[in-house]
């Protein structure tokens, strides 16, 4: 097995060494994520076998022959439709194997634990490889600013072109700036785009109809790109032809919710104070009832992963994690605002990727 | 509970029948496009308990307290983030109870299994909705053709629009039909739009490439739209500017075996026949080891579902059974033609819904 001194290596490693840890002899890989993360294979069908002696192995079916040869040059690659089971039955000694038991299903498991060799001892674990994917490493923090700024530069054009606008459907927006993303290099959405306008604006879970934006609505826009496995996250809410008193209102409250959330987002930083801090500042102004989601998540391979900044959240800030920023406030029938940045926390404070004004824009 | 008459009300009792055939007192479903098959929410998040005595419980978070009651007027709803776990802490008495094993992660199983009441026994069982899922009922049908339309729709305007044409890169060409279809009501492509033009035009996985499409290239468009959870699939092969003795081959062959496949999709005809139809005459054109995928699937709310038209197949259609029949040739270096519809399999014979033109189309 070669071992090419590069970043999925890397991975692999840090891996090993938890496994060693654990008494495991090997991990079998069955989400595709984390096969991405620990290989950079970007197919839909695959398993990655990884040993604590830092030895891998991949598989896919005969549709990524060329593919998994060109994007994962340094593992030796199985093609056997087959994935799992052909890389356990290549293990030719007596073996502890962890299996990612958040990832495989009761009747995968049942198939697998019927098939294997009686040598292999298969053993359910979770939480292996996502605490490593929770700081990222310098190519992925320049994939996420890229994708930041395609998805930001896309939206700053649909605002240019007047893309927001009374007479439009929420669908024409969305279909307008998903196309901007397209464009510019994303290969996909990284989520279904919100554009919720008027009394939508108060779901925080809408998705973009048909209803026509009118004159004095809220317009709350949710939306991200998808480049080479990574993704962006990004919300604004807009007013548009004349701002009324209680759209200002919860508008300026939202905003310096956002605000100090940002600020507060620093290495050594409990995550349920960043959520605080978000959350004290809506409570004061007297809509905490309204702000009904939790603060922000982590970005990467993954649009939502940790860490989670929550009032139930555990666990700290570290240098090179990413999170979002995004409080709201909704109320029934009114509207509502969200305002959400993605941040990287670096070792000099927070940096924010999504670089797009915050003040409230009329259009 | 209430039981109103609707169809999935049917659809529940149709699992209810076979709850009962296997000595089982309720299933819990976890699958989120079975969820929705069953009771007709459409969010990200929620749990369905359907009894054999055909009561039904279903539960979802704070998030979509609006909509599960919008969506699902004739279920009780129960509103708590422990789904699963909460629907079976509301059953009272001892009870043998089937998970879906194929749906439900090894983890997400022993939590359940460690936090459940002593008198419930849950049972992993697979295959029990799936199988309900294979006939259309009329409405479904009705959205099949709907969705089909649209995007048969917005690919003829991407050709009168003059979308395929050299100079133009494989993205470009994505994103206008994305955009045509999008604005035209799709919610989402339903998988990513493969523009696989020249040489790429072999991979019959290709993405959609900053390529320039050039003169002389066959272009292979393959791209669905998605409404209301359900989904289309089409695939038309073009070549720009000139015709080559090579592509005009492969493209006659391919067609020869497509309409051969569709003719043969009939009520009461074996799946691996219908693959055969296909495969034969690709086989007897000399190009027999370019064929290197399967003739079709099923479509519904999943773009791939049952029944499959595969060499190894087992099974035979039935009436309002889905079929996409996609023979294709994939010569490495060289290029590659594919052309799929999707078929009603209909009482008087097969109805194809992806109504564009298969003749050779030179742009």
């Amino acid at each position: 097995m070669v071992f090419a001194d590069n970043r999925f290596d890397t991975r692999r490693r840090q891996l090993a060494t938890e496994l060693a840890a654990r008494r495991l002899d090997a991990m079998l890989l069955t989400d595709l994520t984390n096969i991405r993360y620990l290989s950079g294979f970007s197919g839909s069908n695959a398993a990655l076998l990884v040993g604590s002696d830092r030895s891998a192995r991949i598989a896919t079916d005969g549709r990524y022959t060329t593919q998994i040869a060109a994007e994962v040059p340094d593992i030796a690659a199985l093609i056997d439709r087959r994935t799992t089971l052909a890389l356990l039955e290549g293990i030719d000694e007596s073996r502890r194997v962890g299996v990612e038991s958040a990832h495989l299903s009761v009747a995968a498991f049942e198939k697998l634990q019927g098939s294997v060799p009686e040598d292999i001892t298969l053993v359910p674990v979770s939480g292996l490889v996502e605490p490593l994917r929770l700081v990222k490493d310098g190519g992925e923090l320049a994939e996420l600013e890229s994708v930041a700024q395609l998805a930001t530069a896309a939206f700053t054009e649909l605002l240019e072109q007047g893309g927001v606008a009374a007479g439009r459907t929420e669908r024409d927006v969305a279909a307008d700036l998903e196309y901007l993303m397209r464009r510019a290099g994303s290969e996909h959405t990284s989520f279904d785009t919100i554009v919720a306008s008027g009394p939508n604006s108060a779901k925080p879970h809408h998705g973009a109809s048909d209803r026509v934006i009118e004159t004095g609505d809220l317009v709350t826009i949710d939306f991200g790109a998808h480049v080479r496995g990574y993704n962006s996250d990004m919300t604004r809410t807009l007013v548009v032809g004349e701002v009324g008193e209680f759209e200002r209102e919860i508008y300026e409250l939202v905003l310096q919710a956002q605000l100090a959330g940002v600020e507060a987002a620093t290495v050594g930083t409990e995550l349920v104070d960043v959520d605080a801090a978000c959350r004290d500042i809506i409570a004061a102004g007297g809509y905490g009832e309204y702000f009904s989601h939790s603060t922000g998540h982590g970005i990467g391979l993954d649009v939502h992963e940790g860490p989670y900044a929550a009032q139930s959240g555990t666990g700290t800030l570290a240098e090179n994690m990413t999170l979002t920023i995004e409080p709201g406030i909704y109320v029934p029938g009114r509207g509502g605002v969200r305002i959400e940045d993605t941040l990287i926390i670096g070792a000099g404070g927070p940096k924010i990727i999504t670089n797009a004004g915050k003040d409230l824009l009329v259009v």
